[in-house]
Parts: C-alpha cells; sequence; structure tokens
C-alpha cells in the first residue's frame, strides 16, 4: 500500500499494538485508541501511537485505513457505529477470530466496498498493550475475508497491508474461515480454559503441575473477554466439535473403567500419530 | 549415596537415559538394558553405559542400584522376574508416573525393605534415547514412595540417589501419589490426547494450528504404550477427574447454545484466574 499515510488503530492489545509499532517504524502516522488508559499511554510512550482519536472517536475520519483491533462483538458494534465516517478510508479491516459477524456488519453498515476482514495468527494467552512487539506479524498466516461488495482495489489494499507487516495472506470465506477456525483455534483454547477451570475446582495449583500440564493449561490464562466473545459468536460451529470431544471422553472412560487395553491404546496411537 | 559404585539402568529411554547419562559422568559404573537396540547402541556411544546386562538381565546382581525406568506395568513385572537376583542391592527404584502398583509388586516380590519408588517430574512428549540428556534431573521435583517395609537405609540412599543427580525429593503415600498426579499430570495428557485424536478424526492437520492450539497439543505427541499403562494403572482415580470435565463440557456447550455470555464469561474467567 503506497498511498498509506495515516492508519487509526483501535485497540491497542498484543495484536493492536503490535500492528500500531510496525505501522509507526514504517513512517505511518498511527492515530489510536483504546479503552485502557494504561494500554494508550504505553503505546504513546512505545511511539507507536502520534495522536490519540478524540472522543466518538474523532480525526478518524483522516485515516486511510482502519484496524479494528478488538474483540469480535465490540468490532460488530464499532462498524455500525462508525460507518458514517468510514466513507473515504480506502480500507477497514479487523484481527478478529471469527469473521461472519464482523463481514456482515459492515456490509450492513454499507461499508462493505471498502471491509476486508482479517484474521492473523499470532495471539497468544497474554494481553495489553505491555504483551505487544514489534514484527509480531512476521511470518503469521493471515486469513483475509473480503466482504461480498468489497472491491478489488480493497482487496489489493488489503493484501498490501498485511504483507507489509510481514504476514502472509489466504483469502478465505468467512463460513470456511469460521468452521476451520472452530476446530484449529476455538476447541483448543475452550478445552484448555475448561481444563484450567475443573482444575480449580479440584483445588490442583499451577505450580503441581509439570512442564507437559503446564503446557496443555498455558492458554488458560487467555483474556476471559476476548474468547467468551468468540466461542459465543461462533457457537454453531463449535457446538459439534464440542459434542464429539465429549462422547471421545466418555468412550475413553468407559474404556477404562474396563480395563480395555485395545480402545485406550488406539487412543493415545492415533494421538501420536497424527501429531507425527 | 557414597557407597555407589555400580548401578543398573533398566530401560534407556528419555528419563532412563538421562539417568544413566548422568550416573556415568559421576563415575558410577553403569550396567544397562534396553528393549530397542537403537536406544542400546546410542547409550554406549555415548558413554552413558558401559556395560549391557546379558540374556535374562544377567549382571544385574552386581549392581548396588537398580533403576527401573520402563512402563508401569512392565516395571511391576519385571520387579516379579529379578525378586530373586535383587537380593543384596542396596536399593531399587524406578521412575514411573503411578506408584502403587510398582510398590505393590515389590512389597509382594520380597523386595520391600529395599525397595523406594521414584517419580522425577521431568517427563516429556519425546521418547527413546535419542531425548535423553545430561542434567535433564536438575531442580526437577522427585516424588519418593517407600514400600512399608523399605528400611530406613533404603530410604536415605533413595533420597542420595536422586538428590545426586540434582532432583528435589519429596515423599508421598502411594495412594495420595497417585490421586494428586491424576489430576495434575495424567488427566492433562488424557485430554491432551484426545484432543489430538479428535482433530485427526476431523481431519484438521498439525500444521493449521496456531502457537496456541500447538501447545494444547504437544503431549498428543507422547509414547502410546507409556501412557496406556499408566492411564490403565491409575484407572480408579482418573474416572471422577475424566467425569468432571464431561459435566463442565456438557455445561458449557450448552451454553454457547444458549448464548449465556455470564456462564461462558464464568469458565474463562476461573480458567484465567487459576493460571494467574
Amino acid at each position: 500500500m503506497n498511498e498509506l499515510s495515516t492508519a487509526a488503530v483501535i485497540g491497542l492489545g498484543l495484536v493492536g499494538g503490535s500492528v500500531a509499532r510496525d505501522l509507526a517504524r514504517q513512517g505511518v502516522r498511527v492515530l489510536g485508541h483504546d479503552s485502557n488508559p494504561a494500554s494508550l499511554r504505553q503505546a504513546q510512550e512505545a511511539g507507536a501511537v502520534h495522536a490519540l482519536l478524540g472522543p466518538g472517536f474523532a480525526g478518524v475520519e483522516e485515516a486511510d485505513v482502519v484496524i479494528l483491533a478488538v474483540p469480535v462483538k465490540t468490532a460488530a458494534e464499532l462498524l455500525r457505529a462508525l460507518a458514517p465516517r468510514l466513507q473515504s478510508a480506502l480500507l477497514v479491516t479487523d484481527t478478529g477470530s471469527t469473521k461472519r459477524s464482523a463481514v456482515a456488519a459492515a456490509e450492513a453498515a454499507g461499508l462493505g466496498a471498502r471491509f476486508v476482514g482479517a484474521h492473523p495468527l499470532a495471539g497468544d494467552h497474554r494481553a495489553g498493550f505491555a504483551a505487544s512487539r514489534e514484527g509480531l506479524l512476521l511470518n503469521a498466516r493471515v486469513y483475509l475475508c473480503p466482504a461480498p461488495s468489497a472491491t478489488p482495489a480493497a482487496l489489493r489494499a488489503a493484501r498490501g497491508f498485511w504483507s507489509g507487516l510481514g504476514a502472509t495472506p489466504l483469502e478465505l470465506e468467512p463460513d470456511d474461515h469460521d468452521l476451520r477456525l472452530a476446530w484449529s483455534s476455538h476447541l483448543p483454547q475452550l478445552i484448555s480454559s475448561l481444563l484450567g477451570s475443573v482444575l480449580a475446582e479440584a483445588g490442583v495449583a499451577p505450580r503441581e503441575l509439570g512442564p507437559g500440564g503446564r503446557s496443555v493449561t498455558r492458554l488458560a490464562a487467555s483474556d476471559r473477554e476476548l474468547w467468551s466473545q468468540i466461542c459465543l459468536d461462533n457457537a454453531d460451529h463449535l457446538e459439534p466439535a464440542l459434542r464429539l470431544v465429549e462422547e471421545r471422553l466418555r468412550a475413553v472412560r468407559q474404556a477404562l473403567a474396563e480395563g480395555d487395553q485395545p480402545a485406550v491404546r488406539r487412543l493415545f496411537g492415533q494421538a501420536s500419530a497424527w501429531k507425527g
């Protein structure tokens, strides 16, 4: 995107903060906003944000590119609220882990022509600007989901924008994206958090876990609000995945109760063959 | 253990191989055995094993200390088979992740006086001598479960032996050990493998996962035989843990289906508060 001179980054957490850092380093003027005053102050001190958006996001209309790096429900709400002020932006994009709701909100708000949803696979269990860093997007996969009425220019701008941060774009239909990610990302996150909550309930402290158990529960530390919104937004695709885990869990519990060695060995064998 | 001049290490995988390396480095003569010829050869080439035990474990009677670093069912079988040849050892110990069966087998085989079961928290998803390394036990917790008739001298020897490898011993009753580990280790391992097998079934490739999903499924690569034996051996303590996960999984699936935001936020909140 050669035309890019001003960007507005709304949400300066791990992903938004890292995007702001990279843009600022590339000489782009970054306008920033975050509901958390600490993240805002840290972003300014780090030189990742040059000016703050005013009350009601005043100034956002100056941006060539607007990046919404906020929880997915909040992103859909912001697209509706800000639509009248984003009519001259070249590109409106986001970073959410679900894409149907963002694309639908942008289209409904009359922003479809310039909206290309994005999902960079660069998340982590840490949150806030303090967790951001330059180069976070380097070599990360980024899924792009253009709105149905997105222009070729908007799609080119989105590809250029994310490639410019070092990420590798791959276009997907929003529903295909949400289905794939339900299994490959949202399910593992939910299982890790579920295990953490069960261990909490059983009175097992994190320090009692070995290196393996710590790895399985690492994501349990993830941000509550961010992940509640993702799972609720993608509930229909998550449902069959959760149901399958439940069925397999019941089956292995019964196999253990019956001392069914072949069934137990089959489970561990299938898992280790998959992992390679 | 100042008296230690010869040790027999049966099983030269990740843990046994690392123990052999450390002992050899400390000047102890190490007699080794492994059912896998590749691990045996590698252990000799690395200087971790000075001589092989003969057919039928011939030569094991020369050892001051005998370490069984094999899957838990195999360890119990070996204790029974080798008991007549271990009557002059100062210490017989093991490295298994369950302790009731090993202690009971040692006691029943007349080895109780010299048996102190051990469980070093130094496992990994990798297996075989190729995964072993010097210093693996350094600062690792090691649970010690003396047999009911273990002598004070055997317990002192066990403490000295494992401390000498840099580990930090903590004594536990075998049943207390198996109950705690069912929750803090065997449950996370089983959940990680179960998730891996479900993703395999759903046709999701490991490379489709982001860093978070890879962390949750890291243990899915663990050795099938080792973990089947552990889970079958500890089935009674694992059962309530698996049942609780199943119940909580059903509850969150229903909360998602009903769009019950407070319930979903409660789950993620409990998990992140636990992880700290």
